[in-house]
């Protein structure tokens, strides 16, 4: 196996990893051979998800105590966490680069409760603090369980981070993007909205390594990468996963795989871990579970995630949940002055506080508001000219002709400006409660609308969906019961992150932070 | 095995069968039992789900073609075809009554393109425009391949259904509920309101068998399970079925059951038919898989909709779709006059219009409205004392004095109000394009408002989310195949109804008619 490992060089909007050539061929060999004709399904499937039974593997061509599909954060993770446990791991990625989605994001890990660098920049916080606005911030769909082990093992979280060699400097940035590049301590998500704010004392929870232009992500799994191999984990590239070896009193043996034309049986005594991403270059998956996300573009991650691992989780019985959650990102800001505009829906209403994070905008435009929505700026807070971001739906000197131009039912949109600027010109907002430094009257024309649908604007979008593990990163199965020995960890596992999407780091957290539970599990089994 | 087979004898509220002693020591015994300590998952189980071997199987206590667990429509439709298809089949219910949710349903089925009955009544319709309300009624998830074979086979259907047993009258209804005891054509969705009625031409597609307070259903199947039981199917009454039996090639070769204490393995040569019903009352499964649905009371469906046909599908390697999908039906009306109102959300802002289907209102104020909204209404279009459906949650002599008992922001509600009432004045909605004959300007106090947030309104709700299916029926496993010999109909299906759910009688028309399609499809199987 190539034991050459590299990064990927930069974060691109395409996500795609490996040179284009790869990707494509790539792309030919894994996907769309298999949908069987005539099922008539629009859910896609990947050439070899079926599991093999132990009786027909002939011999193992080698072994480990913990055998982990993809190198992402949940892997990496769990990689590192096997080595201080005392066991053998072995780190397979189908790519010739490392990190997967986790070297492509903005490397954010969402973490407090008072950590050493929230504490040594002077803001307090609290796990309560923190469980509170999760849960309230999650909505429905908030995964109690999972939030309350989070919090509680917060603190914990970043001393390992930090002993694994992640670096922090000791440097806060005000902005709501993080763009300054020494920074490493922001407000990350919606806490200083409307309610939030009054439901749990605001803190800064966003931890990431100081990087320029949002390559934290790079950082963070350099770091860990260079942690996992010290520990004496055993990293291998360009190594396609085919499908589960599963005894015959259903728990897990090991892994079928491809490496250079070679098919090979890996066996994992203490378990298996699928942490090989999500579905979200899988066309047919999009289509079937996620609609709504499926109108977004561009597809944001790694070219590795087609739901290779969840479907192999699922052809052994795992469960799935939440498949049409994910993050949706509707990116308004930077700049932040537009936030003093008003986002408006397809009926000209006033929808939402603008200054919320860009994950709950963009979900309350794509679901809630099923995709039609406008920002509506004037001439004093509007985007410099050709932001690639935002497409231009209209402009006019007076809301009216703007309205009109919208073809929006007469005069809603003159009522909604109207409203909001007798507040805002008191520092008031009454419907939404968009905080003071985001509020001023539209009054400059000429008054621009930008158009927010999925099918104009820039929507960043991911997959939430997958397989569904108990706290320790076990799959269960249609009985409730964990599937013996095997472990999902990051976006193949349904975990911390739902819809909306209301704080960067939470993806990164869930998968390291679970992604070492799965490995501490797994250490106490018995071989 | 019993075979005494009775109707349930009213439609309730609860939907529960059987007597209420029954029902709780059939819920004692069935659920609850199986949620594997420590797993930390709030997904439930039942108790024995789990696939056997035909190895483990001794010896078949009996064999039939179609097996078919359930007694609803899709497993009553799958046995009468299967008949005709020249099959021995056997259904096999749980309770001591037949009919499943279907017999207490309103029995609508929705058909179309030019009905006998449409056609006799004197409406105009065409497969295309049934097909085209359909998909844009259905959103982003429409199923559009499995709509596409329905429309095409309506006609068809409507025949079968009538050379089936099925007596409609020729009579139509103009209500917007059906309650004319006489009628059996009636325009069951929102067909005419906006913004459908410009997408398709409307027509009554509500096709249900003359009967009082709603009681179709009990009407329909009793004409169907007649037709069925002429024609030589098995049907047999208190069994629980407890577990598919798969061959070594993953291929289905029976059931395990229970009845009077005796467990029985029967052997199905052409398949085994899940049509089980959802899970609206596994209380596990609502939470983890749908808790916009959970939110919601009273629980409209069978006591025997606790999941076992979704768990057991899933069980081997079925994958499911759309779990969070569900009814939430939220009936304004009856009178319909209360719908000349307005509904606003939480802040006060008009967000639907009001004379759509009343599965459309509870989907948008439980899901897109984030469950909170109210009816406003004036003295002359309001309800009369005592309805059991509604809460009130305010009530003054103006509009003003009902925001502030809300505690709406300020002036919100007297803009939304006086707007509408501008244009009802001319009959005209610009904002949600209401039709005519609901349009009145609001102007008699005092006013009322009613709460629809889901914990004070009567919320009936119901569950789409099952398994994956092929338009034939077919179970789908997670790389994209049909497993062999493996059906589901009906709510243990994702079939037709999605969410929002926008006519009456499309789980009915589903239930019947995919039901046909499996004993069809079997037929064509090797034994």
């Amino acid at each position: 196996m190539s034991e050459q490992e590299k990064l990927p060089q930069s974060s691109t909007p395409d996500g795609a990893a490996g040179s284009p050539g790869d990707r494509r061929r790539f792309l030919k060999t894994a996907v769309g051979s298999a949908i069987a004709a005539g099922t008539g399904i629009a859910g896609g499937a990947l050439a070899a998800t079926a599991p093999l039974q132990h009786s027909e593997v002939r011999h193992w061509d080698g072994e480990t105590d913990l055998l982990i599909m993809g190198s992402g954060i949940g892997g990496i993770a769990a990689a590192i966490e096997a080595r201080r446990q005392g066991m053998s791991a072995l780190v397979l990625e189908k790519f010739n680069v490392l990190g997967g989605s986790s070297a492509l994001s903005g490397g954010v890990c969402y973490m407090g409760g008072g950590t050493p660098l929230q504490k040594a920049l002077g803001f307090e916080d609290s796990t309560q603090a923190m469980h509170d606005f999760m849960v309230a911030a999650s909505g429905v769909y908030a995964p109690k369980e999972k939030i309350a082990v989070y919090c509680d093992g917060s603190l914990d979280h970043f001393d390992w981070l930090v002993e694994n060699g992640v670096k922090y400097a000791q440097r806060f940035s005000a902005e709501k993007e993080l763009s300054h590049k020494a920074a490493s301590l922001y407000y990350c998500g919606c806490e200083k909205s409307y309610p939030f704010r009054n439901i749990a004392h605001p803190a800064p929870r966003g931890h990431v390594p100081p990087a320029e232009n949002q390559t934290g992500g790079r950082e963070l799994m350099t770091f860990l990468i260079a942690a996992a191999r010290r520990l004496g984990a055993d990293i291998r590239t360009e190594v396609d996963v085919e499908r589960l070896v599963m005894e015959s009193d259903g728990s897990v043996a090991g892994l079928r795989v491809m490496e250079n034309g070679r098919t090979l049986h890996i066996r994992a005594r203490k378990g298996v871990v699928l942490a090989a991403g999500g579905f979200v270059h899988n066309s047919e998956m999009m289509a079937s579970y996620a609609p709504d996300l499926n109108r977004c573009r561009p597809r944001w991650g790694h070219a590795g995630h087609l739901g290779q691992g969840i479907l192999m989780g699922m052809s052994v019985g795992g469960r799935t949940r939440i498949m049409d959650h994910g993050f949706s990102v509707l990116p308004l800001y930077p700049p932040e002055d537009v936030l003093k505009g008003v986002v408006v829906n397809g009926q000209g209403q006033r929808c939402i506080t603008e200054d919320t994070y860009y994950g709950v905008m963009g979900h309350e435009i794509l679901v809630h508001q099923k995709g039609r929505g406008y920002l509506i700026v004037d001439a004093a807070c509007d985007y410099p000219a050709l932001d690639y971001r935002v497409v231009i739906a209209a402009r006019d000197d007076t809301i009216a002709g703007l309205a009109a131009k919208l073809h929006l039912p007469p005069g809603v949109l003159e009522e909604t400006v109207a409203y909001y600027n007798k507040y805002a010109a008191q520092g008031q907002d009454p419907l939404f409660g968009k905080a003071p430094p985001f509020l001023a009257p539209l009054q400059k024309g000429p008054y621009s609308a930008y158009d927010l649908s999925p099918e104009k604007a820039f929507y960043a979008v991911q997959t939430f969906g997958g397989l569904e593990t108990n706290v320790d990163g076990e799959v269960i199965n249609a009985w409730g019961e964990a599937i013996p020995g095997l472990y999902a960890a990051g976006r193949t596992s349904a975990g911390i992150p739902v819809s909306p999407y209301y704080a960067s780091g939470l993806s990164i957290g869930d998968g390291s932070f679970f992604g070492r539970r799965v490995a501490k599990h797994a250490a106490r089994r018995k071989a």
